[in-house]
């Protein structure tokens, strides 16, 4: 085992470097993780760009990535869950364990979680890190590194699929055709939704929904979902721009669920009569609690696709480069940090 | 039994009249009730105003008054369900019972709901209504008529904490004192709630909360809740006031339920990263459904006390004193109308 | 349209003839079906073989059969949800739709309740039947008429899966793989199902079940379940053999839900203390309801495949041998009567 | 503070012996309590009559008593919640807190659970127990020790009810009055229900039922359930009798709720006729999880009266006399044992 390791630091606003730490040492109760994938996500971006993420602020250098997959290889004094080599997925926030939110099965409401990539808190844009062995999860053959990180993102479709109670029969409007809106579209499908629409104003995006089981697609800077006929019972809201979320759920009939994924600033117009005339119910997800087992069926299943939401690759040293690809071309969807590489061609 | 009655009719804003109809007969399903007391209602007052609720707009006379108890007095030709001359309360709003709605178990939803004094569908304010029997329910002794009639808002209550599964150990906010808010506090407590903290702008609403079982009151024009350290859990909101449901959904803690009862408009701002970041679950109500079991238990246990709510009663050529009495005097709670008298001295 | 049809009549045990009865005239609120294909069932045949089904008793000649499928040939003066010559699958039982049981959404739970071919209710063995068009569902082109008339035991297998709350990532045991075993089968795999292990004594039923979804399939002639090492958290008990159901109920895991689905008489032995140490929740069905619609998606959508099941074919004038039949073939499913064909060859 | 306490240890059947012992040391995360009362329990005097229950064998000396409240007197180096001096209820068992079913909120259920007085791990019939600190409540002076330490029966109840989803309007069947059946009714009040009618063989139990909420009693010694009239659409079974259970179940209505809460054995008849036929949903409790906050909350407000249950008093040195009073004196509900007192005389 090396003593050290290489670890891309957030020092500031648009300012990532390439770090040399000592790899950490797990406590009784940890496995030690060589990090071999780390899917980016908008919040990484948010924070470089932004520094800062609502009351969650930068104060110290940070290391971003919470959507991590890698390899067992060290075990703490008390942990023998999973042998060394053991291919594992990671959850990336843990709880305390012991506070009501906790002991109720809510654990993703913990105020004391600490969640990889969040101030002040570390991640996983690093060649080790170290886990509290449950929530280390072993992955299977089927599922590649990358589709292993990826089960973080699928955790937000199925956390969201639960909340809104999809089942057989469900007609299931998707909002956003972002990554989120293409594992929920799965996550969706897989929980036995008879249609799934989903809408955006980027042709590319929808196509991918499509290719990935959307039954219908609406480009709404083309067309309102409300001249499309189609009367969803479920709302997954995955696009966060408040102008379109009025409409979503006045498109939503009596007794639909709604679930508000996508992070839309501080307050959005709520269509007041049509909720009480319809009796909706509206939810928001924060992260998820116990979605890796059946994240990982769904995947290893093929009932998910993760890899094909895969389209750029980089390394620890291109960091910075993983953060920005999105901005310089739309036909990204998830690129994808390999920690144990500096550089991909 | 006369062959004519006395009907009380809505020809337009501010113009109610007393009529005399013939009494109606009941189809074989029904029963012929004649009316002893109906509460008023502010959506009676809201008709008497503007004629109109949102999309509902009174076109021809209409009969206002839904919240009815009365006697049976005769029988159509399948109806075997209640006695000649057994009290009853009425809930009255009848659906079709055989849309998809209806066959699973949310009737409020129907689209084919014929709701009393609401267009163009004719209430109460008559001395004879006929009336589906399975929609007239058996009161004991115990309850009065105007209880009777006042199982209606009792049911509004009773649907508001069954959508927010209060149970033993809730903690609950109630935002407003009015009729709704008290029937909703006192439901509340006989769910089990251990603390109903009611706000209000009224001192004396406030009190009446208080008597009526409230565990703390807050005037909002001279604290806010925010400030009162109260964390609830379940959120009944009763005022309708817009500006006061951002701040009361605030106060509401992890994994909070949010019942919007009071009607406030098309639209109202929802604080998106509260509900999301505690996983909120908001609704709204419509009516109700089997409710009157319930209501009746409630109230004629002693658990819930409606005949505290009476604060005026009024003759049939009375309506519009009992529709306006209300903005001439701060302390009316619920004037109830009394079909078979013309005029309460 | 003809004044009059033939009728397949049980007039006593063994006494099945055919008959000509007058077409029946629609109510109101009914439409007139041609019917084009009836799934026989095991309680057909219960009433052939004995003239009861506990405390159902045979009085009256009755007509069976009650998974029909047929084509709208008229309409009541009210009934106007259906076009002539609309494809449809019949519910084939109507409740009173306005006794309690009805409005809380539980119809199938209603005292009135009339089902086809449940004395003293005739089914549909017959060539024209009437039911009250909200029980009548147009069916896509992607289902046949066999398939169509299945959807109705594909119901009680959606409403098992309800009841255990099948989802992603469920292991489900189904004991017994007879015909509702199969579309417990089916159901479950479409409501998300990770495993679903499926038991019975006859290796060719096992086989159909590997064919149509199970994930492992175990002879308990050979072994016992507990012996698999399969720890299951739902059981879908479809065998209704006492002495299998107590073994299957203690292989089920920690909070994990059992469905009994098939008859197994008045008693049986419940593992009482696996059932509190576990806390098991464990129901059992009666018929369905509001399940049309999910079957419907889950069948066009090709999750589930109904003609598979359909092994023999019989005509109207043979509804004897079709009752018969799988006492003398073990690789007997599910025989169809068609009855507008007197015999098949 | 002392160094050594008194002990009352089980050496065998019939064999229990007051030891002195050091007083234990807190973890970390635990507290020190001084135990002020302690209620004993069936299984209390099962252990002592049989040493063992089930699979649970006193293979070494044990010590008993899982009823406990005490005062806080020391804190390990992490444990913050508690002041010196807070008077506490015990919740006697902590689970590992994280594996699956702690994580998602049925933490009763943990395999690693460590429970008072359940071979091997010690109760609390001493002077002082160590806690994790989050499994201490504190509890207010509305609240009398002996109070404090009957939260746990009153959890059990608690729990039932909850599984049973107890609610305004519930008509509750109560099996047994003794310790539990009396808590169970006390909750079911408290939870709102609007009948409650309770059975036993022994008419002085009856009326201390009837004295703590029980609107109707039945000596089932003298009349059977079934001619009572009554339906209920809830049984809280606790008796533990099998011979009395199948005819209970037998009397819950449609879409009934059956918890199992008396331990009866290994196995029950199940009348699985009427439980197909009713839908009825039968489940046991194992234990209780969450349910501390609201039995507080109800012994607190007064919906629940605790110290009734206590009808004699034993010190340390009487455990004996505690676990055997029962059995002479058929007047016993609840004996505490009080373990800062050496002898009650």
């Amino acid at each position: 085992m090396p003593q050290t390791m290489k670890v891309s630091v957030l020092n500031g606003v648009h300012d990532i470097v390439t770090e040399e730490r000592p790899v950490p040492v797990p406590a009784p109760d940890e496995v030690l993780i060589k990090v071999t994938a780390v899917g980016t996500c908008g919040s990484d971006v948010h924070y470089y760009e932004h520094g800062r993420i609502g009351d969650f602020v930068v104060r110290e250098p940070l290391v971003l990535g919470h959507e991590p997959a890698g390899v067992v290889v060290a075990r703490g004094a008390d942990a023998d869950s999973h042998e060394i080599g053991q291919r594992v997925a990671l959850e990336p926030g843990v709880p305390c364990s012991t506070c009501t939110q906790c002991t109720i099965g809510q654990y993703n409401l913990c105020p004391q979680m600490r969640f990889f990539g969040t101030p002040p808190i570390d991640g996983a844009f690093c060649q080790y890190v170290t886990l509290r062995e449950d929530f280390a999860y072993a992955v299977p053959d089927e599922l590649s590194d990358e589709a292993a990180g990826l089960l973080e993102p699928l955790s937000v479709g199925v956390w969201a699929c639960r909340k809104a109670t999809v089942g057989p029969g469900a007609r299931v409007l998707i909002t956003g055709a972002g990554p989120i809106g293409l594992v929920a579209t799965q996550a969706a499908r897989a929980f036995g939704a008879t249609e799934v629409v989903v809408t955006d104003v980027n042709a590319e995006r929808l196509a991918v929904a499509a290719e990935l089981g959307a039954t219908g697609t609406v480009d709404v800077s083309a067309e309102a979902i409300a001249d499309t006929g189609f009367e969803p019972d479920v709302l997954l809201e995955c696009s966060g721009v408040p102008a379109a979320i009025g409409p979503a759920i006045r498109a939503v009939g009596k007794a639909g669920r709604v679930v508000l994924i996508g992070m839309g600033g501080d307050e959005i117009p709520l269509p007041l009569a049509h909720v009480q005339g319809n009796e909706l119910e509206v939810t928001g997800t924060f992260r998820y609690a116990n979605t890796w087992p059946t994240a990982i069926a769904l995947a290893a299943g093929g009932d998910v696709d993760l890899d094909r939401l895969v389209t750029h690759r980089f390394g620890l040293d291109q960091v910075t480069d993983a953060l920005t690809v999105a901005a310089r071309d739309p036909k990204v969807i998830k690129p994808v940090v390999l920690p144990q590489v500096s550089r991909v061609a």
